[in-house]
């Protein structure tokens, strides 16, 4: 079968169980979701084995540390997996829910009923547990879904699919409600994007190359997720000292994820002061700062950054750091140079703090406090599927609610409009 | 100066002015929306003699009846603009809302403030009011908008536009606010269509060849609006005396809009009494019946329908009519035929009703009430920018609401992440 016949039989499929996913009591979904836990942890040796394929190759093709270290299963990651299904379970199922239901003055009842988006589809790069995930967070919030994982990925992927494939049949959910597509050819990629008649939705989870070709050229709507160029803005009346905190954290409490921070703004009326006990600091950690002529005119532990800086998501231990005029030109900086992900401010000004949020565009815009939060666990929302840095649909940590639509439900008694 | 270069120019413009726009009160955006009022009002004569040009043309191009009626203002449809926009002024604003504000068990208070989208983008038809509508909804929701009105109607929409330029002008709001594509020119098109860099929000609002080249060629987020293939559903259970009333209520009140009823399907157990009832009624208003063999077989009045017209959106006084075995394959129907809009059910089952209302996938879904009522005035909104029969972030009439997104907003006193 060609690729574009296999994958058209699959996406039908997967539009045909949407009709059976979105009326499944949520009973039934957290008990396959369950016995999915339970096939992970019974089949792990299994799992380790098709993964080792997989790592094999990857390091045949010479990939780096860090890419074999997202790629790689072990004990802890599986029973990881099989934990995130348990927590997911567990987490309020909306479908069904009545948002907002309201009698209008000719005695119509309408309310807003969540229900789910239908059929979604992820194209993802390396990390297999992502298979699991997103399969567990689409599934509960009653949607089908087909998974393009990353090729280095396949043989694991293949394998969880399958084990999650199996349990859900055997829980009594339609076939069709998880797939993954069954190719490594880029094609596929090509051919799923042209599908706006069966699927609803497409998430890219990656770098900014592989969202950027999504958005170009999907016929689905598409979500973007992830790039975070997060900046934090120290303002002149700020707790210094809370302020070194809190960049500390921002950068260097993990720096490879999204929400860490990777550029700052000084207020230049405590720029002298400010910065040589910042980079002190920042030195214990080997964060190596870049910055603009006047910081490093005024600290020589500050490299010189050119203009690529101030658009650079390192996810490193570097930082870049600007000296501004005032909030005005930060909040400028912010809007020109930032991703729409996560911006904060450290002041002790009502007003700035005001200003700060009000204008910065973004999906979350903080005041004294670290941009690691945004993130769907603290936010509250029990689990995330990514960060929206796009403004339709969801912005921000994309929980099971973001997963959902509405429909109108309108209770009547013969009414007819005049 | 090219189309692109000429359109990137609107559209940078559009985009900077979002930053001024987010950020102006509800005061000086209700005070301009009066002005326009009053400005429409002013140079009535100026406007009709701008439409006067776009008449002749499109009479000279042999234009249907239909058409020139929709091109067509006259001082009626002048008031009514103007009325349309203090309606817009007196809506709630929901600009900087907090639709919910938590504290997280770290004491960071964490909330979501609707914001405008951004740049929004509005490709329609003939109809010149939609001009002042849309501008209207935009700029009452914080947001820019770029007009792409239909070249028939390019006269008056350039003067329209000018006058709302003026006002908004000289109310304060920021140049760039309210543009129109100043070309008649495909391309232009085309153009907007691949700049998701500046636009946010592309709305097409017209028939399904406009509307699908917008989904397939856009690289804007776009949201779907407008076709009604819209469905009713006779169950054994229902009053039949109140099932007919809906019908012709739903078919003859306003054929030509797209929350008109196209589609019935009867209960074969009541199909040969209700039928000769319902055509002797349908016959009254010069209704069209097509009807599959059955239907043809039990009443003489009933045309033999072909495949086709269970896919067709008459807008007109026609409407198909299928017996069917029973409520799911009344469902399974719609879910295949329907084109999401509105659906209703007549019944006096409890059970059916229930049914109805969770499986059928559309905007909005009625139990015993005519699908007239999908509109935004009929359901509270104020007033409405289209009604989204897809899936992503608004589904059914759009108003103010539909037309902004939310940023987190964080709270914090110097959190750090563990």
């Amino acid at each position: 079968m060609s690729i574009r016949k296999s994958l058209i039989k699959q996406a039908k499929l997967a539009k045909e169980a949407t009709y059976k996913m979105g009326n499944i009591s949520t009973e039934m979904k957290n008990e396959a979701l369950y016995m999915v836990a339970d096939g992970l942890i019974e089949r792990k040796e299994d799992i380790l084995k098709e993964n080792e394929k997989d790592m094999i190759n990857a390091k045949k093709d010479k990939m780096s540390e860090a890419f074999l270290d997202r790629l790689s299963l072990n004990d802890k990651r599986i029973k990881g997996m099989a934990e995130g299904l348990k927590k997911v379970a567990e987490l309020n199922d909306p479908i069904g829910d009545i948002v907002e239901m309201k009698k209008n003055p000719i005695g119509l009842q309408i309310g807003k009923m969540r229900v789910p988006i239908g059929v979604i589809g992820i194209i993802y790069e390396a990390r297999p547990n992502v298979t699991v995930q997103a399969a567990s967070l689409c599934l509960k919030s009653g949607n089908t879904v087909i998974l393009r994982g990353g090729s280095s990925a396949f043989n694991s992927n293949k394998f969880l699919t399958e084990i999650i494939e199996e349990n859900l049949l055997k829980a009594g959910l339609p076939e069709g409600a998880v797939q993954l597509i069954k190719t490594t050819d880029r094609e596929a990629v090509k051919e799923l994007m042209s599908f706006n008649q069966y699927l609803d939705l497409l998430i890219p989870r990656g770098g900014a190359e592989l969202i950027n070709r999504v958005v170009n050229e999907s016929k689905i709507p598409v979500i973007q997720t992830g790039v975070g160029n997060c900046h934090i803005f120290v303002d002149h009346s700020a707790n210094l000292a809370s302020a070194i905190e809190i960049i500390v954290n921002a950068k260097t409490s993990r720096p490879a994820v999204c929400n860490a921070c990777e550029s700052l703004l000084i207020d230049q009326s405590i720029a002298k002061n400010f910065i040589p006990r910042l980079t002190k600091k920042l030195s214990n950690y080997n964060v190596e700062v870049r910055g603009d002529q006047t910081a490093v005119k005024l600290d020589n532990k500050v490299k010189q950054a050119d203009q690529s800086d101030w658009s650079t998501e390192y996810l490193d231990y570097i930082i870049s750091l600007k000296v501004v005029k005032d909030i005005d030109q930060a909040i400028n900086h912010i809007n020109k140079y930032g991703t729409k992900h996560s911006e904060a401010i450290i002041t002790e000004s009502y007003t700035n703090s005001q200003k700060f949020l009000k204008k910065v565009d973004a999906a979350a815009v903080y005041v004294n406090a670290s941009t690691r939060f945004t993130d769907g666990g603290q936010f509250g929302l029990g689990a995330e599927i990514g960060i929206s840095t796009q403004k339709m649909h969801a912005r921000g940590p994309m929980g099971l609610n973001e997963l959902t639509t509405i429909k109108y439900v309108i209770y009547g008694q013969g009414q007819i409009r005049e």
